[in-house]
């Protein structure tokens, strides 16, 4: 195992009814920013909860609705303004994972001396940002749990990520019925999500840590099992408490700790999305294929690993278990609604060179847990896949 | 799953070397109560590693050794004095599991007004606490990751628990190579430790938390794959890595939210090492297989799981395999080295009815996840064990 620095202080409250006690963690006398997507969370009745919860604790509010999926810079920015204008010094983001990076983005950005977009675009660094809490409504990201955001650019169509322990939410609120009127398919892109997390933290070498391996198979044949009960509907609470609690775990850094990781999925999927649109899981589905068909030898002693253990493979030959766990997992992504390869979503031939240049343009390149991934490998996986 | 609010802030530095770096945890301007145990980190050079990054970083400190294992309270009161004496605000505990739980008794001793034995014996609340950070160099307790200490008091014979956030460590060094002189005796304690502290969170009822139920196999299985190689001298890093791991992940919180626990065998185990000074992890090893005789039908459902996930036994009836899997365990602690049933530590024949009687006259019974253990059923899990 390789030295670590693990810190996550991000206190959980999880559970029905847990929104009506986030007013005492929040500072007496913050000023808050209440932050939130679509306007779904007026309809399940999420906002009545936050509002009465926040007026409970004496908290002076200022709304701002429309965070869109894969959270603007754009839209970000007018947050900001608000936030500055009022004065407000403590963002609650409530919503999923687009929403509680978009207000990472907005809680570094208000203190921020310079122009915003240089902590995606040049790594400044955030010397201040204000207080972040999370209301959670659909378990995918983890970023409910960890430091990390990613952002979109509507005018460069760029999608670029940061992290730093002052946007480490304080506290995030983990009710599972907020989920009860989510679409089935953002369930879907959440299960897939959650699982690609795990993959790209587990499926590289063997023997790096083996608590780290099993406790990744664990979130991941938890997820296989859960996921049938968590797309129900009517909605059953334990499974949806199940699910939510699988993707907190698969991305608040512990499995990763000390271990080699991947990422190349991520990376691609990333300008995936931005070029075309797709939902970020999907661009996962889409992508996740050409990876392990490209990198295939390079990780063959992991897949062997994960068809015996997630799949419970072990009889026929290496090769077969091996291209049974990967059609297992395809066929698991696919049962949630979530096509696999790129394929399926019909987007242009030139895609692949398209990609391959904007990574190598931003320096992102090689990928991979070995660094094994360059421009040429990035157009094979796209082709692959 | 139950509802639970989690909330673990202890920053880890996890590694060899990493010792170096524990200057900069401590707020400049900290006078720092260096506290450890019978001198064995002088030979090691684990003090000489601590003093140097002390002196680095300009804190000044002070020393106190002597720290028993099971720690006394008449000692510690003894470091709390110099404490006081010396405005001494910041307590670094350099050891096992019993030097962290002495330093949160005297970080939450050092401020507080009244007789600090009422945090234990009263549960006087802990309203300030001096800062707390550890370098664990013997993996076993988890204490170096959670807010609870165990106390114990000469003159009473008694062994009682506390906790509070305020004495949660600010960070921990996880250095396995300071675990490279450790006598076998305290190697297979930790891990026997270790492995029943996950039967505590885990051997209750099935279907609570589906994850944190493969979570908890996830560490079993660890430790019984790694055990013998963490047990080898010259010793493996990697092994001894790997078991830190497990030790840290057993007792971090973590895997016990929102399901039921038992604790029978900790309470009983208590009072046995009151009583008698066995070794903490041989009370769990001495009293576990009479929990698990006594308790066999209300466990039966998990008695199955755990037979099936942790120890590979699916063919066989029902009874053989919970027989298996008892025998598996029992095997499993004896191959390192500790011994297991009440019979091998050769203790009194009043001992059942004692330990009965104290537990009762404290108002600590009923125990167990269903609270199912009154005095009666303490003396038949003795009188089985």
């Amino acid at each position: 195992m390789d030295n670590f620095v693990f810190h996550n202080p991000v206190k959980l409250l999880f559970g029905k009814g847990q929104i009506a006690a986030l007013g005492r963690e929040i500072s007496s006398g913050a000023r808050v920013l209440l932050a939130y997507g679509g306007g779904s969370i007026k309809a399940n009745g999420v906002h009545g909860q936050v509002v009465a919860a926040l007026r409970a604790a004496g908290h002076p509010f200022v709304e701002f609705g429309g965070i869109e999926p894969n959270p603007r810079y754009e839209t970000l920015m007018r947050a900001v303004a608000l936030a500055r204008a009022e004065k407000l010094d403590f963002v609650l983001a409530v919503g999923g994972g687009s929403v509680a990076d978009g207000c990472k983005f907005i809680a570094a950005a208000i203190p921020f001396a310079g122009e915003p977009w240089d902590i995606l675009a040049r790594h400044a660094k955030v010397e201040a940002a204000a207080g972040l809490g999370v209301v959670l409504t659909l378990p995918a990201t983890g970023s409910e749990m960890n430091a990390y955001a990613v952002i979109s650019r509507e005018a460069t169509r760029e999608k670029l990520a940061f992290g730093s322990p002052l946007v480490t939410p304080k506290f995030s609120v983990l009710d599972p019925e907020t989920t009860f009127s989510l679409p089935a398919r953002q369930l879907g892109n959440g299960i897939v999500d959650a699982f690609v997390h795990v993959l790209e933290q587990y499926l590289t070498v063997t023997g790096a840590s083996p608590l780290n391996d099993r406790l990744a198979e664990a979130v991941m044949t938890t997820l296989v099992e859960v996921a049938p009960r968590a797309m129900a509907v009517p909605p059953d609470y334990a499974a949806r408490a199940d699910l939510m609690w699988c993707a907190t775990m698969a991305l608040n850094g512990l499995i990763g700790q000390g271990v080699p990781q991947d990422w190349a999925t991520h990376y691609i999927g990333h300008e995936l999305t931005a070029l075309t649109g797709i939902d970020h899981a999907r661009t996962l589905a889409a992508v996740w294929p050409g990876v392990v068909a490209v990198r295939r030898q390079a990780k063959r002693a992991k897949l062997l690993q994960f068809a015996a253990r997630v799949w419970g493979l072990s009889e026929a030959d290496e090769e077969t278990r091996i291209d049974q766990a990967i059609a297992r997992t395809r066929a698991f992504f696919d049962s949630v609604g979530v096509p696999t390869g790129l394929a399926a979503y019909g987007v242009a031939a030139d895609i692949p060179e398209i990609i391959a240049g904007r990574l190598e343009a931003r320096g992102a390149l090689p990928l991979g847990e070995d660094g094994g991934v360059d421009a040429a490998m990035v157009r094979r996986i796209l082709d692959a896949a």
